[in-house]
Formats: structure tokens, sequence, C-alpha cells
């Protein structure tokens, strides 16, 4: 390379850091907008897929003290590249599913309550509705609980890898986000922003399917049908939802 | 027709639509203020009736860069009149309860969550009180499920046939909303405003039937004697809720 | 009586009246900021004991538009004394309240919806821990329904009868709220503040009382000696709770 | 002692009592600000472990009247030492716990709406998460009923020593809150601070625990091994969430 692509190449990289740190910031504050968290019950993570680096919200910090600045850049192997404070304590599970995912680019983690009591009940939110239907394309599954083993060692990441197992050959981005057994739910989609408004959609699902069976415990779920005719009017190739393929 | 005839029509019908946009766009907005919305799950439109012409909220735009400019003006058959934007993704049910029901002059579609609840469960919401009975005469019926057929083809036009269906020979106006079956409500009125308003009640009467069963599983629907008397006496001949009868 | 005398009288009931005007529609904005209305869904007025004057709001007239000036005077056969606009719908129920318990100084009727749940259920709301205790001495009653010929002639007016009728020979200001089955509550207090008190502390106490049975169906209702306890260290003669008996 | 080290004594007693007075009442705001109280129905406290002093909340004073100067200071025993109000009517339960637990810094009492349908209940609520093992090491305890005679005599005084009794010679901070059946929660901490980050966290697990048994009845509680995790994580010797470990 001539020292002027090294160059060009290397402030093009400085820039898109940048750039995604504010991302992530603005994310990690969305989730607190949506009213998502409490105290610091939640984070967000972003990937730079070209260089592979990784901007993630500091651990255990005050929303009213994050700024782009003391976001932490990780490698995908959870090395700190830049920044003074701890990552996530989650880190571990956000680079398990960049790995396993390239279409990933943001990925949310929350308690936020409602989608927490589903995870804590073990069980997958059912497609109950079109509002479900227009982000989800199908279930928002549930995970098996962790192995004692795999909670004594490196728990982060294996919860990352059951998100993975759970996954197997789906479509990753079909269904947006997933319930950790006895955790909380975690989200995901191509930007930060993305996948903040998926954690948003997880948690108005959840408290609708927990009120749709209060009034009818014999509910079955949606006809497959709406389900692919809202999901496809959104998300598919003849999608003619919004403003985006006028 | 003299030229001043023509001219004098063509400025009232210009004027009627700038009127018409700004109450559109205002009721849309008061969706937002009145916690019915999460993103842009929601919409309201209008119509001029001595025109034909409909104002509708363009699909999938934020509410934040919704005015009464960006609202389309699109005939009853559909074709958008004026406006770059696309109309929302539900105006073909819009337009079939304006084309079936004179009376009507402004919808709104939302997935408000207690409503949507009911509509998941696929159940009317019983008449269990005063506060339902002074503004539906009777329950907020919940319509079947559409068909794979009604589904795969002309869904959303489908959607406005299926609610029509249901009304069926009932008096549009004396209960005016509607559940859609594994989807969520649709209200209307004499204008936008007043169909948000309805919209309103349809969220807050939803979450109290679904605790007053849960309080009494046993509970019996409204004395039909109280229900003529609170729906009466804010809509019928001799009304004396309010201040206008006086 | 001297001219004087006659003179001072007047200017006496004038100033109590304007202070009754204000502390009335003050009471009336305190029902919007506790979140205990939507829209017009909710009343509070306030008696002169000494002149039997009431004030009260005006019917269906949008809480931003209340002012001390457009509240109602009328008097305890509800002829309006002052005032251009309709007196609240409920007026009839109000001044029964105060013919019948010269104790009551104000009154508080809301449709808020967990209170509201239980009077569409037609349960007492049984008390179930110190926070009832604090406020109600015993369960927070609900009426019978009203006949179908109650309804028909002088409803409002019967309303108020069958809250009498409740009532009985009990303590009035002993459980200041009721629950009108099939409607929603009332409450009241020796002034219109305290009656607005206790409508958010009924509304309060309604959705726990729920969640208390959704989370223990078999629950006891509160100990005797606690409900003495709570009540009486607040209420009794020998009240320790708060500054005032300092 | 020499006179300079009384002098110097004295005036390190009255600043940290300024500072103390300080923190408490910022705790109390914050209970508001964290939607935990309705009107005054909630306290905090502190505690100056070298000379016994606790400062508390005044009774019955409505939040926006309150300021660090009209906190109240009590010594273990009760007396007041400065201020001119009444100190709240749960003091005797605050120095209760004080007395036997020298670990505690602050003492905070709700009735926080979800965490009181859970001592309405009479039950105690299960660990069956994450968001649960992160603050509380098992289940978050209900005490036994008072007894009449404990009722009649002493009773704030015996609702510390119930609280006591159910704690036993488990480690009081490891599970830092408590419900008193027929009553509400109380939490404590290190500091005021603390016990207020502890209270909204018994509020939002209380609710939760109630929504994910509505989910599922059969729940299991959470695996020892994640609760071991999760809890050491945040509060065991080679805890690494957040940043103060670095």
């Amino acid at each position: 390379m001539s020292e002027q692509t090294v160059w060009n190449d290397a402030n093009s990289l400085v820039e898109r850091i940048k750039t995604l740190r504010h991302q992530v910031w603005q994310a990690n504050m969305d989730l607190q907008r949506h009213n998502l968290v409490t105290f610091t019950w939640g984070n967000v993570s972003g990937i730079d897929r070209e260089s592979g680096l990784v901007v993630i919200k500091p651990s255990g910090v005050e929303y009213c003290e994050l700024n782009a600045e003391n976001m932490v850049v990780v490698d995908l192997h959870g090395q700190v590249v830049e920044g003074k404070l701890n990552p996530s304590s989650d880190t571990a599970t956000h680079l398990e599913l960049y790995r396993h995912f390239p279409e990933i680019g943001g990925i949310v983690h929350t308690h936020s309550p409602q989608a927490t009591a589903w995870a804590q009940a073990g069980r997958a939110i059912p497609a109950l509705g079109t509002t479900h239907a227009d982000y989800f394309y199908g279930q928002i599954a549930c995970t098996r609980a962790l192995s004692d083993e795999e909670i004594a060692h490196n728990y982060e990441l294996n919860t990352g890898k059951v998100i993975v197992e759970t996954i197997g050959d789906s479509n990753v981005m079909a269904s947006p986000g997933i319930l950790v057994k006895e955790h909380a739910p975690f989200t995901w989609g191509k930007s930060p922003a993305q996948a903040v408004h998926n954690a948003v959609v997880v948690e108005v699902v959840a408290g609708m399917a927990l009120q749709t069976l209060q009034i009818n415990a014999e509910v079955d779920t949606l006809n497959p049908s709406l389900l692919d005719k809202h999901y496809l009017r959104k998300h598919g190739a003849n999608a003619y939802y919004g403003q985006s393929k006028k």
C-alpha cells in the first residue's frame, strides 16, 4: 500500500469509530428515553465490520454520566483497544453474537420488566398479533437454562453461546431478539438504533401477550398467513410499508 | 356555472382541505399525546364529504416529522391527489369505511396495548360499566379472523370489509370502534378529533374490563337500563350532559 | 339585625364563596395532577355549611378551561345561584350526600381505572393492609345495583340515595369513600382537598388489592387489631401521626 | 482529652451530622423521584455510627416542604436531639434495626404498590431471575403477622423486632430488604442512598415476580448457581461488575 492509502485508511477508521461511538452513546440514552432501563441495567453496543472493532457501554456507569467519549472500544476477542473504563460485564455475550452472525450491526441487552417476566418464566413469547408480526417472524424464543458448569466458567460467553445454539439455523435477522432463561432479553439489528427499536418492540409485545392470555387462555397463535403478510409487507422483497421503497 | 362560481368553489375546496390537513395532523399528534402509539404504530384520517377527498398520515414517518403539509390527500379510490409521500399502508381500510358509512368523518387506527390485547384474544370488550356506556352503546365488537385468501389479496381492503361485515345493520355511530381480530382497534367519529377521543376511550375501557374480570370472573354485563341511561344522557335526543344543549 | 350586621354577613358570605370557588377549582385540577381523570370524567364539589351553598365543577368542560370563576354555585335543592354553565351532571348525587351527612365538606367523583374496575366487578375493596387502614376503617363498600325504576327517574339523585342506604348507620367519615356498582367511586372529606386525597387513596388501594389477590387468592383481611392501630394512630383521639397533634 | 481535641471532635460531629442531614433529605426526595411514594407514605433515615445519632424524616410533612434543616435528629433511644418537628411515626422501627445490625447505615420504608401487594399477600418474593440476584442473595422474606399484644403496645418497636426475628442469623446485608406482613417493605444499605436504591429494586422485582407467576405458575426459583454468579459478580470478594474494583 502506498503511504497515502495507509493514511487514508487510518483516517477513515478513526472517523468511523468516532461516528460509532456517538451512535452507541445515543442508543444507550434512547434505552432510558424509552423507559427500558432502571439504573444501569442495560447496555448497547455497535460494530464496525470493516475493522472488527466493537463500541460498548462501560460497566455500571450512570446514564447521566455517559457520553460518546467514555464508550469503550474492544476488539472481537474482548481486548480493550481504547477507553479507560471497564466495558460492560456483558461484553463477552455481545462479542459471541457478533462473531457468529455477520449480519448483526448492533446489540441491546435490557431488563425491561415485561420481557424479563417472560424470560424468568422460561417461556417464548408467542406471535399473537400483527404488532408482533410487524417485527418478529414467529415467536420470540427463550433459551434453555445454562448448566452449573456453563455458569461457573465463562458465564457471559456461555450466555452468548446458548443464544447462538437457540437460533441454530434460523435467520437471525427475521426474529431479532431472544429471551435468556432466568435472565432477560437481548435484541439486535443492522445498527445500534435498530437494536434499540427492537428492544422496545419486545417489551411492548411481551406486555400485550400476557394480557392476551389473561383475556383468553386458549388463544391460538397467529394465522401463519397473517404472520407472513405483516412481516413481509415491512421486511420482504416487495415491502410496501413506509417510504423507503418508493 | 359561472366563472365566479367555479372560482368560489375551487377556493372553498382549497380552504377546506387546508383546514382538514391541519385537523388530521393535529389528531395524529394527539395520538402520541394520549400515549396511544409506540413509534409510528397509528394513523388518523379525515374526509371532506363534499369533495370525497381524504387526508391521511403518510406511511412510517416519525411523529416528530409530521406536519400539516406532509399529510397525504387521496380520493375514495385511493389515488393520491396531493402529496409526495406514500399514504398510510392502512389507507384502503380507511377508505372502505368512508365509502360504506357516510356518517363517518374521521378514522383512527392504533395498536394501543390494552385494546390490542382484546383484539389478539379475539374477544369483544363487554359493556361492564358506565364509563363504557358513556361512549359505546353495547359491546365493542371483535371481527372474525380474515381467511388466507382475504389476507393474500387486498389485505387492507379486506380488513375494511370485515369491519363493515361485523357492523352489519347496526348503527355505526352508536358503537364508534371495533377490534380487528389478531390485529388491533379501529375507531371513528364525526371528525378526526372525535375519532381520537374514541380511541382513548377504547384503550381505557379495555384496561378496566380486564381488571374487572380479574376481580370477578362471573361479572354480568351492564344492566341495559343503565346502558341506555348513560349513553342517552350524553348522545340521545334529550341529552343533558355537558354544555352544548343548554 | 342592624344594617351593619347585614352588611357584614353579606360580605362574609361573598368572601367565603370566593374562597370556596378557588378551593373547588384547585381540587378539580388536582384530580388531573394525580392522574385520576381521563378527559372530563371527574368532578369535585365543596359546601359552605353556613349558607348551604355548594360550589361544583361545570359539566363536560375541559380541565384546561376550568378556573375559579366558571365553577357553578348551587343551593342544596340544585338551583343554580351563580354561574352561566350547567353544573356537573352528577350534582344531584353530591347534594344528596351533603343533605344527609352534615360532616361532609367536599365530594369527589372519578372514573379512576383501578377503583372503577372494583365497582364494575360489584365487589367491595377488602382491607388488606395498613395502607388501606391508614384512611379507611374497614372495607370500601360497594352499593347494590340501581333498579330499572331508579335509573329511569332521578337517576343521579338515586345514585346518592343508594350511597346513603349503603352507608346506613355507620360513621360516614370513618370510611370516606364508596364504589357505586357498575359505575365508579365517590369519595368525600372535611374539605374538597381532603376528598381528593381520599380519591387518590382509593385508586392506589384498589390496585394493591387486586395485585394482592393475584399473589394469594386465599389472603385474609387485615387483623382487626392492626386496622384499629393504623386508623387510630392517624385519626383517633390519641393520634400521633404527623405534626398536628404536637 | 485536651481542649483542642474536644473542640475538634465537636466540630467533626457537627459537620458529619450536617452532611448526614443533607444525605437523608436527598434520599427522601429520591423516593419521590423514583415514584415509590404517594403523598407522605415513605421515610428514609441514616445513622452516624460514631455518635449513634440518627437523622430521619419528620412525620407527615409533604415532600415539597422537606429540606435538610427540618430533618429530625434522634439518639438510638428515640430522644429528639435536634429538630422542632415530630420524627417519622416509624422511628422506633428504624432504631431497632440500627441497634441490632451495626452494618446498616441507612433505612427506607415505603408503601410502593407492587412490593406492598406481596407484603399484603403475606408472601416472600422468590428469586426468579438475575435482576433479583444482582441485589438479593435469595428470596425477599416476609415477616409473620404481629400478635394483638405486639400491635397494642410499642407497635412500631415490635415491627422492628419482627424484622430482626425474621432475619435471624442470616447476613443482613446479603438480602437488604424485607416485607412486613399486612404492611409494606423496609430496605436498608450502607448509606441512605443505597437503601433507596434497594427500595427501587424491591419494587421492580416485585412487579416482575407477579408477572412471571402469571405467565408460568409452575416456575422454579432461580438455579442456586446462577444466584451465586450474579450476586457475587457484583458483591463478592472478586466482584467484576462496574468500575470500582479496577
